[in-house]
């Protein structure tokens, strides 16, 4: 039976992590991108769909692209990161599910059929995995800025310009200077967001 | 500068965690649930907006409100769970930003006044909210069993009458009995998912 992890480890996931303004320069390898996204591919998602898709801006060519999409507050910190995650998802995921899912091949249809469930469904559990990302980034000793400060239909045209795509949110990932961080915000009490019936 | 967690760690909250469909008979009390939402409130959300709900359907009467809107294959593992929680978002959710985002109080009248917006934040956040839900009660040591197969109309009716409030998913929670797991399912690869620019 599972027990908790150290408290070292939750520090490092939720209690002490914090959102990253400024990096080092310490680069984000491809071997290191292929490792957060094979750990944090094991969330869940609804019938295994696993709508995220992900660019990883990284050259000078992909970054100058992506600043043209960005809010003033974010372009200088997000060209300096070593990396920035495009999380989108695929609007046609369903397609997959004939080898993802495969204990029941009429779900492709149900979907496919279905305009407003797929797109809840791709924005639902593409953020799901956004968010698994995020914390799979810190468990690896990695720093997030995630940020939906941008203009989400400019990202597309630039990356996704078939249109099967969708960015989500962005995140820069790195090693983060702990110096930069900015004061924390408060958080909701648990009976301001949650009750027990 | 941080490490990455040991390998028991990220085995617990990723690559060995399993979707739970069936509990032990081991309660979870109002304090676990406590300590669950004091971890998982510390996960990141968009100019710190924390949309999330949570109701944790645990006694007999709320529990059989909740069996109405169940998909049937869902049904009987639910109501066998030590506690359902229904993760919902705060359509209204930006009326605390000014406790909550202090530095810009113009903030709410942006949400305010654009429906869409509001309303693609709150999904997103609240849907990351639900995922770093799920990876800090496996970082407790509890199992999940996400779903989406339920009527949302139904327990938005049945639990938040007023209108305000509207369910994403719900997730059963619990100490897992590991010879119920399924087999589990495949992944995409990086090159399926991914693409360094």
């Amino acid at each position: 039976m599972s027990q908790p992890l150290a408290r070292s480890a939750l520090d490092q996931a939720f209690f002490e992590a914090r959102t990253a303004h400024k990096f080092t320069d310490q680069p984000v390898t491809d071997e290191t991108l292929h490792a957060l996204v094979d750990l944090c591919k094991w969330g869940p998602t609804s019938l295994n769909c696993q709508p995220m898709r992900l660019v990883f801006v990284r050259g000078a060519e992909a970054k100058a692209k992506l600043k043209e999409s960005l809010s003033p507050n974010n372009a200088d910190k997000t060209m300096a990161a070593p990396v920035t995650a495009i999380v989108a998802w695929d609007t046609a995921f369903f397609d997959q599910l004939v080898t993802q899912f495969p204990a029941n091949p009429t779900m492709r249809d149900l979907f496919a059929g279905n305009a407003k469930l797929a797109q809840d469904t791709a924005f639902r559990n593409g953020s799901l995995q956004g968010a698994y990302f995020i914390v799979a980034a810190r468990a690896m000793g990695l720093d997030c800025g995630p940020m939906s400060g941008f203009d989400n239909a400019k990202v597309d045209a630039a990356f996704f310009p078939d249109g099967r795509y969708k960015s989500n949110f962005l995140c820069n990932l790195g090693k983060g200077d702990a110096s930069k961080v900015m004061p924390r915000l408060p958080r909701l009490s648990f009976e301001e967001a949650c009750r027990i019936a």
